[in-house]
């Protein structure tokens, strides 16, 4: 199987290496910055264009990592019309191929991936859904190579995960932050607060959030509370997301 | 050395866990509340009171794992002038035991207890403060029994490091909660998406936070955060919480 990979950013690397190390030939590497088709390419050992009409149009399948305006945009100036397409993208519909191609799915890795660090895809499910059930099928069998976990998941369900994982990843991760910012300011490392990041999350595995919660929020200890606003008095954002958050917190758990 | 617990809850548990199974006596729990009180007991194989003047008295040290309003009015009616005073709280000043202990410190682990998760203390920081150096080495000597991770941190520090625990666990916490409300409206286990809840975790281990954020907000997609939005119509509490983090996202990523 041949694959071109249309996008350069981590989901791009971390699939197109994942797909390699399974056999997936990955012919080329398109991207309109020619700097990260390069890096891309080369940790590939295979070739990158910045140019549409230079793509290689004899793949069997081409994987889109764009964002959801670049993605749009370049579906209507590129055509290949006997390969497979497919998406990486929690907030793009299925539909947007419509018209512009004959077999198309998604492939969408519910992940974070920063460039530099590695991933075990074996343990990273895998979302898949497909124009009808012969493309559902190949890619199942592509997403089985490289993970244990795959889920048939339709647009509207994808579009709901996607907003699910902005908050359980991006906003948590600007929590930790926020933290770093406010240790920062008081000359403490950032070190002495791993072990409480890392215990939050792994509470997951055992417990749901709902019951995980601790904190003077949830108990509305108005005290403490006040102090830590007080404290933050010169930071208007952080005080404004504090009381907000601390405000839902209590709310949820004074209504159940 | 033997020892009395005021207070019941998940730090209580632990810690007089932790350091029983290091040969500290724990002579009695006492709670206003009997049937912790009572739960906590049965746990250590050892009494209970209720009551503040069936305290025993003979204690070497007695800790106090409070909120803020109940540690106050508690050391008002407490009285063992001899023994060693110790609270387990992150946002309480040394200074509060001005006038009503003669040797008092802080012991405060900084993790995040639910009573029915064990918890590994020798991975735990623990954050010593003391009214003088023989008192500080007392509990350093005990802190480090039980951990291997034992620092000293001023009463302004602790104040810091406590708010910023709050960002880093109890916030952090309310996301997943919110993701795991999200998904459950759209009939998705919560298990789809612990794989990117522990990684994001784990990512704090190798890459500062700054560095670690992904998600439309980052970059500023438009389209993704507007089609997020229109999402959340319904839930304007979860909408304003999107904004305001996708704001601040933004706002910081396009500073630096």
């Amino acid at each position: 199987m041949k694959a071109v990979f249309i996008g350069s950013g981590n989901v791009a690397t971390h699939l197109a290496k994942a797909l390699q190390e399974k056999g997936v030939i990955i012919s080329q590497v398109y991207s309109r910055t020619s700097n990260n088709a390069e890096i891309l390419a080369k940790k590939l050992n295979t070739s990158y264009t910045i140019d549409v009409f230079e793509i290689d149009r004899t793949a069997d399948i081409y994987f889109y990592a764009l964002t959801d305006r670049s993605f749009q945009s370049f579906i209507r100036s590129f055509d290949a019309p006997n390969a497979l397409h497919v998406h990486t993208a929690g907030s793009i519909s299925l539909r947007e191929f419509d018209g512009f191609a004959n077999k198309y799915g998604v492939f969408y890795p519910l992940q974070t991936f920063s460039k530099d660090r590695p991933v075990d895809f074996s343990q990273i499910p895998i979302c898949i859904e497909a124009c009808n059930m012969h493309v559902q099928d190949e890619l199942l069998d592509l997403a089985n190579m490289i993970s244990t976990k795959t889920f048939i998941i339709n647009s509207d369900q994808r579009k709901k995960l996607h907003l699910a994982a902005v908050f359980a990843c991006n906003f948590t991760n600007y929590m930790y932050d926020v933290a770093s910012m406010i240790l920062e300011d008081s000359g403490i490392s950032f070190e002495i607060i791993k072990p409480l990041i890392l215990e939050t999350a792994e509470k997951t595995r055992t417990l749901i959030p709902y019951d995980a919660q601790t904190g003077p929020a949830v108990r509305y200890d108005e005290k403490t509370i006040n102090k830590h606003l007080y404290m933050l008095t010169k930071n208007y954002r952080f005080r404004r997301i504090y009381r907000l958050l601390s405000k839902s917190i209590h709310k949820r758990h004074k209504l159940k």
